[in-house]
Order: C-alpha cells, then sequence, then structure tokens
C-alpha cells in the first residue's frame, strides 16, 4: 500500500496532547494561526504521498554511486528534491528575513515525520540543511549569513554536517582535523571526516560543509573545538558558485540501508573555510545544532515506523489464511489475536513516541519564543528521550512490520525488509541511543532532576483529573508516575555516574512508557464517548506500559553487579 | 574477529544443565560416551572455525543465482559442504543402519549451533536434509529407506521440505498441489511451492524434494495432506539419478539476508513421486520432521547471536572511544557501562536460550531412547519455546552487535549487520513465533498444563536448594516460578482460544525467562567459588527476568480490550 501521511493524527496531536495553541499566542509564532498549519499539514501531506513516497523503493534499488568524483543520486531524486525546495519546505522554520517561513518548528517536525515515512533516504538531504541554517541563524557573521541562508533556505545550496572522523565517533573531543588561520576570517582545514551524510548530489549547485576542527593550539577535548563553514564550491561576493575548494569524496560507504542516501569519506586538503562562532566555541554551535537535529532523528524513527505500519496493516486487511476468530469480520490475518495485538502494539507506540518528539517540539518552539528557562530546560529534558524513544519504536514497529507479513516479509520486493534496513541507523547517528540516556540521566539532570519533576508533576495532575472519567487506567498512569518519580529520586542521589549510565537506557524506556501513557490518556480524555483512541490508550496503557517497573528495577540496581562482570567473564 | 566455536559451553551445559548424562545411561545411546561426545563438539568446533566460517561473508557478497534454470552457488560452499558430509555430519544423528553415527539429538543440535553460527546459509543445506532423513526413518517404506537414506546420510544427495504455496502459508491445510495415483505406489505431482530453501545446488548427485500434495478425493483441511517423495534426478533401481523429473526451479527469491541459500519457487509439471507413509497422512509425516526442525531453527537463532556476540565483543575490547570509568582497565568502549549492559544481556541471554533449546533436545532424546510419554510432553512443550525464544534472541542479540559497533555497525564490511539480515527469517519460518506461541498455549496445554507444571515443579524445587547458597537469586527464580503458575493457572482454564492466543507470545517469552533463569541459577550452582557464571547468572536473575511479571499482566488481559480495538480503529 502507498504511504499516507496521517495528517489528521498531527492536527488531533497538536491540538489536544501537545498543546500548540501555546505558540499562537506569543508573538514569534503570532501568524502561524490554527488554518494556517491545517492547511501546511495539507499541503505537506500531499506532496509526501503524491511525489516523495514514491521514490522510496527506487532509493534503495538504484544506491547513490561516486562517479570521477561525482555523487550521482537515484533516479528521480533530484525531482523530489526540488519539490521539496520549491514548496519551500526547507526554510518552513527558517527565519523570514531570509526567505524562511518562520513556522514552529513543532509544525516543520511534523513536516519531517511525514517526509521520513515517505522516503526517509531523500529526507536526510532536507534535514541536513535545516540544521545548518539553525546553526547558522545562532552563530554565523552577518556576511557568512547574508551569503548563505538565503541559497540554503531556497535550496538551492545543501548542507551537512561534519563531526566524524575515524578515531572520533562519540568522543568529539578526540578529533584531530586542522584549521589554521589564513586572516580576514579565512582558515585552511585539512583532515579527513567520515559517515558524511549527502556529502554530494548531482541536484543543488553547491554543497556547504559545516566543519569541526582545532586550531593550532587549542586545548584538548572539545574545549579546542572550532566550527567552520567550508562550501565544495567558493561563492564570489554576489554568492555565486565559483571556485571549487581543495576537499574531495574519497568514497561512498556500502550501508545495511538508506541505499539512497550517500554517506562519504570526505577529505580535506587546506580546503577554503570561515568560522562560524568564536574560536574554540564550535561544540557550543554544533550544540545548538545538534538538539534541534535529534528531534529530527527522532522523527525519522518515527516516520518510518508509521509507514511501516501502514504498509503491515494493509497487508493484515488483505491477506487470507486459517480460519480467523471474528464473527462475520474480514476473514484476514488481521483477525487473528497474535496478528491484532502487534498492529495494536505498533500503532499505539507510534502515538506515543510522535506526542513526547512534538512536545519536545512544542518546548522548544515556546523556549524561543519566551526565553522562559522551564520551557528551554523541558525541551532539553525531552530531547533525548524523543530521540531514543522515537529511533527504537521505530526499529522495534518495523522489525514487527516484518512479522506481520510473515515469509513475505523477507522478500525485499515487499518493502517491509526496507523499513527496518533504512531506520536502523537512526539509533546509532546523532548520538547513540546509549548517548541519549548517558546525557539524560547526567547532563539533563545537573538541575537535580527538577525538570523531570515538572513532567511528572503533570502527568500525575492530568491522571487525578482523569480519575472520574477513566478510573483504571488514570490510576495505573498515576502509578506509574509515582513509582517512576522515586526511582529518578534515587537516580539524582547518586553520586557515581558509573551507577546512573549503569541503568540508564532501562531508565529513559521506562520514562518515555510513563509519558507514553499520559499521552494516551489525555487522548481518551479528549474523544468523545468511548473511541477508537480510548480502546488503543486502554491496550498501551494496560498491556505496555507495565514494562516500567522492571525496567526501573534494573535502574536501581547500579553499577555493582554489572561492573563486576569482567571484559574476561564475557570472554575477552 | 573469526568465529569461535564455544565448545566449552555446549559441554559445561551438557554436564551441568541439561543432564546429557541420563542419555549415556539408555540402551539406545550407550556408546555416546562422554570421551565420544567431548571429541565430536571438539572436532565440530573445529570444522566450524576453520573451514566454515570464512564461507560467510562470501554467501552475503556472492549470493546464489539461477542460470538457465540451474543453481550457481557461492565460491567456497561446494567445499564446505563436502567438509560437513565428510565429517559425517548430515547424519549425525541418524541411525547406524544407513550409515549415520546414532549420536544423540542433543549433540546433533550443538553442532548445528555452531554450524549456525560459522555460516547460516550453507548450514540450512544439511539441516533440511536432517529433517528429510527422520521422517524417512519413520514414514517411509523400507524400498524408499533402503534407496534414499544412504545417500542422504552421506550427503551426496540433499533434501528439501515443499509446504508453503502462494495460499497457503501458516494454514497448510489450505495447499492444492495434486497427486494423482499412477499405480505401484507412483504419483504424479502437479502445482506450484514457494520459500524452498536450498530448492537446488551445483554440489550434490541429487536433491530429494519432500512435498505437501493433495491427493484427489481427499478430505479439505489438513486431513487430505499426503507426503510424498519427488526427485529432482529419478534414481534407477541401484540407486544411480538417471532420469530428470519433471520439475523445475521457476525463481530465487531476493531475500533480506541468507543470500548464500537460494531460495526458490519450484514447480511441479506431472512429477513422479513416492508417497510417505500413508495416504491422507502427509500431517503426520511432516510433524515428525518439524518438531526437531523447529529446535533445528532455534539453535540457528542462537548459534548467529553466539557469533553475533563475539564479533560484538572482539570490537568493544578493541575500539577506544571516550573516558572509560574503569582504572587499569582496557581503556575500551568495553569499560563503559552501557556497552557492557549490553554485551552481558546478549551473553547471558544466549545461554539461556541454548540451555533451553538443549534441554528440549535432551528430552526429545529420551523420549525415544525411553518411549516415556513424560520425555516426549516435557520436548513438546519446550519445542515452541526453544523455537521462539531461541529466534528472538537471534534478532535482538544481533541488533544489539549493531548497537555496540556504532557507526560501524551500518557499514556491511563490517560483518555485523550481516547476522542482522541472516537471522531475521528464523522468527517466520518453520511456523512463525506467532504460532509457536499460539502452539504452546493451546495444543501444549491440551494436558490442562501438566507439563507447564511439571517444568515449573522442578524449577521451584531447584531454587529451594539454592536458597541458602544464593539467598536473593533463588528467592527470585522461585517467586518467577510461582507467578508464571498463577498465570498458567489462568490460561489453561479459559476455554475461548483468544484469551490465549491475545497473550501466547508474551507468555512463551515469561516462561522463556523464568527457564532461563533456572539454567543461570544451576550454572551458579554448579561453579565452584563465585565466578563468571554466578556474575553472569547475578546479571540475567536481577535485570532481565523482572519482565516476566509485565509479560503475565498482558497474559491475563485475554482478548477484551484488543478484540475491542477493530480494524477500522487500527486505520484500515
Amino acid at each position: 500500500m502507498p504511504y499516507r501521511a496521517p495528517t489528521a493524527d498531527f492536527q488531533f496531536i497538536f491540538d489536544n496532547i501537545v498543546g500548540l495553541e501555546q505558540t499562537y499566542a506569543t508573538e514569534k509564532f503570532a501568524e502561524a494561526t490554527p488554518d494556517v498549519v491545517e492547511a501546511i499539514l495539507l499541503e505537506a501531506g500531499k506532496l509526501c504521498d503524491d511525489v516523495i513516497a514514491p521514490l522510496n523503493r527506487i532509493g534503495d534499488l538504484e544506491p547513490a554511486r561516486l562517479e570521477n568524483g561525482v555523487v550521482r543520486t537515484s533516479t528521480g531524486f533530484a525531482q523530489g528534491y526540488a519539490a521539496i525546495a520549491d514548496g519551500g519546505w526547507i526554510g518552513a522554520a527558517a527565519s523570514e528575513e531570509f526567505g524562511g517561513m518562520g513556522l514552529p518548528f513543532a509544525v516543520l517536525t511534523a513536516v519531517n515525520d511525514m517526509m521520513s515515512g515517505a522516503c526517509l533516504a531523500l529526507q536526510l538531504n532536507p534535514l541536513l540543511t535545516q540544521g545548518q541554517i539553525e546553526a547558522l541563524e545562532h552563530h554565523a557573521s552577518d556576511t557568512i549569513k547574508a551569503l548563505y541562508l538565503p541559497k540554503l533556505i531556497s535550496g538551492e545550496w545543501s548542507g551537512t554536517m561534519n563531526l566524524t572522523e575515524s578515531a572520533a565517533g562519540s568522543d568529539v573531543g578526540a578529533l584531530s582535523t586542522k584549521a589554521v588561520a589564513m586572516g580576514d576570517g579565512e582558515y585552511a582545514i585539512t583532515g579527513e571526516k567520515i559517515y558524511i551524510s549527502w556529502a554530494d548530489n548531482d541536484f543543488t549547485q553547491n554543497v556547504c560543509h559545516l566543519v569541526l576542527a582545532r586550531l593550532p593550539d587549542a586545548p584538548a577535548g572539545t574545549r579546542g573545538i572550532s566550527l567552520f563553514m567550508v562550501p565544495k564550491l567558493i561563492p564570489d561576493e554576489n554568492g555565486v558558485p565559483e571556485i571549487a575548494n581543495t576537499l574531495k569524496v574519497v568514497s561512498l560507504e556500502h550501508k545495511t540501508g538508506l541505499h539512497g542516501s550517500p554517506t562519504a569519506v570526505l577529505s580535506f586538503d587546506g580546503a577554503k573555510g570561515w568560522i562560524v562562532g568564536q574560536e574554540n566555541g564550535g561544540m557550543k554551535a554544533m550544540f545548538t545544532m545538534m538538539n534541534n537535529a535529534r528531534l529530527g532523528v527522532a522523527v525519522e524513527g518515527i516516520g518510518v515506523a508509521e509507514a511501516a505500519f501502514q504498509h503491515a496493516l494493509a497487508y493484515a486487511v488483505e491477506r487470507k489464511q486459517g480460519r480467523t476468530p471474528v464473527e462475520g469480520g474480514r476473514g484476514t490475518i488481521v483477525e487473528h489475536a497474535d496478528v491484532r495485538r502487534m498492529l495494536a502494539t505498533m500503532k499505539s507506540q507510534v502515538f506515543a513516541a510522535r506526542s513526547i518528539a512534538l512536545s519536545c517540539a512544542v518546548a522548544i518552539d515556546m523556549g524561543n519564543a519566551t526565553g522562559e528557562a522551564d520551557w528551554r530546560d523541558r525541551a532539553a529534558f525531552l530531547t533525548p528521550i524523543s530521540k531514543a524513544y522515537g529511533t527504537d519504536v521505530g526499529i522495534e514497529v518495523s522489525t514487527m512490520g516484518v512479522q506481520v507479513h510473515g515469509g513475505m516479509g523477507y522478500i525485499e520486493e515487499t518493502g517491509a525488509g526496507q523499513f527496518t534496513r533504512d531506520v536502523r541507523v537512526t539509533a546509532i547517528y546523532e548520538g547513540t541511543n546509549g548517548i541519549q540516556a548517558m546525557d539524560l540521566v547526567a547532563r539533563k539532570m545537573m538541575d537535580d532532576g527538577d525538570a523531570a519533576f515538572r513532567l511528572l508533576e503533570e502527568v500525575e495532575n492530568n491522571a487525578e483529573s482523569a480519575r472520574g472519567q477513566f478510573p483504571q487506567m488514570a490510576g495505573a498512569v498515576w502509578a506509574s508516575a509515582e513509582t517512576l518519580r522515586e526511582a529518578t529520586e534515587w537516580l539524582v542521589s547518586q553520586d557515581d555516574m558509573s551507577d546512573r549510565f549503569s541503568g540508564a537506557v532501562p531508565f529513559l524506556k521506562a520514562f518515555a512508557l510513563v509519558l507514553g501513557s499520559h499521552a494516551h490518556l489525555k487522548a481518551a480524555m479528549a474523544e468523545e464517548g468511548e473511541g477508537p483512541r480510548t480502546r488503543l490508550a486502554r491496550f498501551y496503557v494496560k498491556r505496555l506500559l507495565p514494562e516500567h517497573v522492571a525496567l526501573l528495577q534494573h535502574v536501581r540496581e547500579g553499577k555493582k553487579d554489572l561492573f563486576a562482570i569482567t571484559a574476561e567473564d564475557l570472554g575477552a
């Protein structure tokens, strides 16, 4: 079945779960009225359904390839990209000063979710440009802004992020690419970067690389890193890209999935670059970009999960097999208890993960619009949860989609397998999900858990107010928040970070389950009478939420027994 | 890192967990003495390490292909197969009358585990032949036995299973391939079968297809199915394969993994076949084969999980990244809490799944050797648990292996991704894991749960005896068995099968966690002093076992809220 953008779901979540209307009340987003948002969702949805989704399988079958140093992209990707750029989607949340639409980030996040579901390999390109736009808006000089932003926002040029080197992955501070000042804010960049998504293409006039590098006398580690704009073609003062910079695509990786997205080794040989932000202030600039990029990756996972779910559902309602237990039903496998269990698991997880991600996006918008610390802290806390849960759901739902297909799921022509292969990397890049969890229990709890406790209070208050209408569900959600509160209190009282890190991943998942249940409960409350959303909420709260108890038990074991297991014990 | 067969682990499990010595005491297996078993494990291990494992990546890169109707296999597979056949491994458990070794099935299962870890794509070929040997031993006429068994056992010929048709997958009874009697026990077979693993090759003299088909006046459903031997080349009375039968390989599938194993559509056009077993008795004959084949698939999952674990561990002890928290440690990522958590999860799950599978294999052996119903019931009960948990562990461990590798895990050259792609189908074929769970809660509980309760009694008695030595672990295992007993009692009291099926998958996993903890506790008890096995046991019991509570809560929800969710609710 072809992908259909779930625009009504986004609208429902905006209206009933995450309170997008709060952004309408701010000056910054005054123009993003409800009717504008509705029109935006429908228009983006139509683009995804009609133009982008048909490219997904082509990208898998015809990988991007390197020919004489130039990347050739999959058939149709150039046209798909042009449609995205022409629609103004790349700069949907960018400042209007340089041609952006200035929409709330929450709306862009919904659009990115749809684009990811339609064709993740292509969507990575505009997503990276969006991150670059944001970094430049916050940190670049006026000259660089004026030169680059209009081109990036229009999509004439695209952007990339260059962090990783072979010895510097999660440990960005270990990077060794060099930058030497040449005067006039110009630098010579030399080094080799790996895993550069969309390092090149054959459909934009220029490719702009944001590169992390180290000045000659810079301090060791992350405090000695600076950020540079290093374009493929150096623009003249009118912005016409003219002279080829001294950088090249060395090779493309053979990846498990995302074949349509070229992932390159990129080599810089004294390439000209311009500093973005302060010398040795590269990490700060990069973090601006990375935080929102992490939310972009969250909805990559969620978007693919949505597509995999739709695909599996379409198969399950058509495929006849065995005697089905529902009298007067369709007589297809959707009636079988276990298939239904899988489909309900998939749909309810997508809803939960999407609600968390959009809640995070609204907090980012409110932080930007009001400057209030509470909003910013909330966004910071929800970011790693959104990223890790969203992408874990992407993996779990897509692999369940294969299972729903039975033997057909293993045949590539079906398309079910591609979702699992494409989405797999989302749990790894932009900080592995393990790193996200460490970020959550360490950096994001330097406030002694204030942001966490505020969220839990919100969950509990809402559950209290739902007790009359949904006594069982409300009781379960309230109790889960209490259990999580106790575990959080335990966690923030651990001074040895290893005690926090040992259970970081289970803690993050437990937090997501509680927030997911909160969203489902709100959905039930918003529904008139007992409808589909209430029934799905009940499934999630009664059957999936209970895992939080086991996860939090894991958390409270701390490091002791885990660290007792040596590498030799494991067989090394 | 190259694969190393974990022979010491098999020996430990045989000696301390599953009681292989019980088979030594039977007349049937009197010759399989401890020193013979030890020598067998070492010899098979050496073959896997030196000859088979190096083929794994080649099979992925050079898929089997169809050329003018003939399958061409990956480079080196012919030599690898010859080494397996020459070692006598195909007939390791087959009757000595026809050239087999007559070893316990448990020993063969350990060998199959190693072979799967070394190269699953190749291992499928001998595994299918083993299943065919077993079906012929139990159900074929003496003429067929004499003609086929020596050739299959020696590996000169290979065997396949032909069940599935495009409209008959899990619902085998829906098949429509026709068989018409031609006199003298000969039949003409016409129809099309799909998903035929190793339907052809270029290294055996003949390929023998066991085909399920329907006689003209057969009853509908599974009661009207008969089983036929349909060879690619029809042998003369001296067993020389001479005349080409009227069957052909129509096409090969493009699968997500297992590229070295050709999966075919096979078409029979009045092909000559000979009946195996009684007319309309095909399902009975097929079940003999399928039950043990399911255990073969269980160790496919476990073997790949072992290989993926070893691969991830080797990377984790070499890769330096970030500041590691263990003073005086290796300074590599194996020291990071979350990496260690993942590796401990992987290793402890492999041990648990392997112990369950080998316990099932010993029960099969004891059933065959003694004819006692209790042993047979135990084997029947443990089969679906072994299959589903073993293959789920295969998927979970291999995807965790990718995660341990970080970005490198997504690059195919690393080999981590191949494990996830290869193992994915094991949760689907030989009865999906959903079907296994349905089998467990329905057919395998027609004894009102007797087999289940006997297992739980064993778990509880052992936990009782461990209370002095390991009070915490023993207490946790004992309590989990009690919780599981209550859920089992609830389950067997449900007459509406939908109430059982709705929680069948969670129930199976909970049962596996309890049995896995039981095996870990026994391992700790067998260890002198507190060593690696005790530390790993503590990890599994304290951090992974607790999930059983949530799973059993899911079970006891029954069908009500799940069946309330309609296909329309899901979006259909």
